[in-house]
């Protein structure tokens, strides 16, 4: 099968040019449009340069449309607005779009539901392969290991610029144990420990944070039980990994039915 | 519903122990009777001092058949003849029997599945709760995360006296990791790497091996990609656990129907 | 060398019991008597047979004084009272003193200094080798890699049954910490992390816990730079560990000079 | 006290380039030249550009002469040929001289350490603090926890790309367990197990090896005795640590009496 031609919407950006930095990097995608705001000082500049990968001779350009005509597939990490925007073009263009934009409001999502209808969407919070996997990993163990025998935590560490507590994909896989232990996660959360805190609760999920350095992300959950323990693991080296994810979406939404689909369809779970 | 009643066989050895301690540690199951070959010194005590757990009134016998007439089910880890002997019996009282017992060959499994025609059989080699969970993660993750892009290692580390490399768990773990992968481990195992090695090779599977102190079993498998890294991990504390995956397997199988079942079926996965 | 005779106060207790096991495993050491209050209904049995290693002839007394008198050390965790008046027949006696008792009032210890003069003490509040390696370690790692460049973490697992974190082993190694960094811990403690927590502060010592199963107690140091990390661990996996230790402080402190000793000086640093 | 005035040598170089980013990270350090080889293409372009940190006005020359005069010290990753001339020209100027510089023979060496009569010089194989710091841990550790009680392993885990195994900080590293036991490594290591390896022989430092992903760099040194295991580890996230600390070597020698002094002596350990 010939290569899948990819357009980056919001190309100029962090994100953008993550990117079109994983495109160059992963076989069987190739990277055909750049595309930014009309406003953006970047219009017209080669992508591959800015992305620090060298001309690839893709200049960015201001109109979507001519873009995604020649495009298999979009990748987008933009905002609400402009995504709601995007999947209409993908939708008549009937190709690929991939959705990291996060912020997604209840008539926005309604709106791309709409454009599944037509192509291939596959949107999620987190692209990350690792981090999806692992939720769904999480759910399953805390299905299998009930509450009466096995004790669910989870571990975090993130850099020492990080200012919330736990971090979100904490929270998402304290969700996932959650749902496999076919609990509310707000009423079995445990977030802090200190001081007399009496002996743990059956069913709980806690939650223990760390700090420090320069640790890009860091999670673990942990199942004890008596005489054993399980740990489900992610280390994030870096954050290309978000781009990568995004780029082995688009690549298994190629020439799918339309659909909304998940980061849990791509890894066939 | 009433407490389920056990039998074990094989009563007075070191699993057989372990198993009564195990019983009387897990609601919902309790011991019968117990179970010695007519010429154990230990017929005729108290198998609940024998196990260290004070006197249960419960005496060690030589005859199996009014143990298994009284009994829902049977914890057996003796040898393959035995095995197939209690497994006759376990038909004819239409009870649950759980088998750790390895080493069974080709016509013992024959004999075992005919069985389990008329009784439900629960038979693995490896009775933790969380190994056998281990393995179906990692089966799942080998397959969502492949070879182009994630590379699959195992680690064991054991106490000092453990004398072959890698433990059959680590094997089993790295079997997992092969099937998900849909190949065969023998031809993508890399067993040990000294000196010049050559980088990776994709697709291949590969073993390192810890011995020290006292350590009772630690496995982890870790899928490495480009900028993340999964890492499932089971942790032993110490050798009950099998006895307790062993009880959970006769509670998961009481009044269920007739057929040979694994301790994924016990897990529900 | 001949084997060093060894008397076990407080012989009936659970400690006590640990102790005997500990001697019996370790070269060098040899049981000689077991002493408990005279009111105690052991009084009379044998100290193996009650520590679950066989009948060793050696009966549980109540007086001290001719089992000190046959005897090169004394291990002691029993309570401050007892462990001053043993402290004066230990001095008489000129041999050494292992004392893990904790509470000792600032009175106490006074007149175990003055035993000091006269005999070899040992004392520490937790006789585990790896601990007090452990404390030392970070220590030195909290002075050499200091608060500008690396953030301090402190995280311990234990089981679900402790009622209070963080562990008294996580404060004494914050405790080092600090030591190690020239600051009060208790100014500059992070005991937990919730919400919107801002940036981490430079030269804070941050604390996690997590609870959950039979885990007996693991406790890691982490200093946390950019770009690199140093994690330093323990791992107990029984409590065995600290009557191990406790025989190993007396088979260190056997024949040497009077003095108040601690375990980094059975450890040698 | 003012900023100390470094000048990198072999400035155009992939480390040339990450030490001129440590510099403008780091307080207290400041960039006054940047020298290359005369014959290098670079000559006269902006060193800052060049290293991807924007203009700084540092033209890439060719005079070490100017450059040295106005320095407070040297940083040299380049070859043995030039940092003997090097270390020359830092002695006259009595700056310190940082040295990164490997493969250098045993004449190298003498010459070196004839410069250092005049002039601080800091020379390592590895200038990561972190890694410092671990082996002079790890040297301690292997001292206080004797081998009769404590079994050493070493496991890495690096990139699929790495040729060779076990990594040479594997080897620094058992290299300090072996100095701490006072053994040699080279009688004393186990550097494969596969198969039938019999029982861990007392004394023996083993090694294991991990390969996949993008790893940079993970080690840890694990000391189990019965019943407890402390691990050291460090973590390399990025190439950027060898930078850092070479940059905090020129620092810690700035204005110190002339010597040759090791990454130990810079950490204060």
């Amino acid at each position: 099968m010939s290569e899948m031609g990819l357009v980056v919407v919001g190309a100029a950006g962090r994100m953008g040019q993550a990117l079109i930095r994983a495109i160059s990097a992963i076989d069987g995608a190739r990277l055909v449009a750049a595309v930014e705001r009309p406003d953006s000082p970047r219009i017209g500049q080669d992508a591959g340069e800015l992305a620090g990968i060298g001309k690839n001779g893709i200049v960015i350009a201001d109109d979507p449309l001519p873009a995604f005509a020649k495009a298999d597939g979009v990748l987008d990490f933009t905002s609400p607005a402009s995504t709601v925007e995007f999947a209409g073009y993908a939708a008549q263009a009937r190709i690929a779009h991939v959705i990291g934009t996060t912020g997604c409001g209840a008539e926005d999502d309604e709106r791309i539901a709409a454009a599944a209808r037509h192509a291939p969407i596959v949107k999620s919070g987190n692209m990350s392969l690792g981090v999806n996997l692992l939720a769904v990993l999480v759910e399953q163990a805390a299905k299998a290991l009930g509450p009466d025998d096995f004790d669910i935590e989870v571990l975090e560490m993130h850099h020492r610029h990080k200012v919330d507590a736990p971090s979100g994909t904490a929270l998402l896989l304290g969700q996932a144990a959650a749902i496999g232990r076919e609990v509310a996660l707000a009423d079995h959360s445990v977030r802090v420990r200190d001081g007399h805190t009496g002996a743990r609760a059956a069913g709980t999920i806690g939650f223990a944070t760390l700090r420090g350095g320069s640790v890009v992300g860091d999670h673990s959950v942990i199942l004890a039980g008596s005489g054993e323990r399980i740990t489900l693991s992610h280390v994030a080296e870096d954050r290309s990994i978000f781009a990568r994810g995004a780029v082995k979406a688009a690549l298994w939404a190629h020439g799918r039915k339309p659909g909304l689909y998940s980061m849990r369809d791509v890894l066939g779970l």
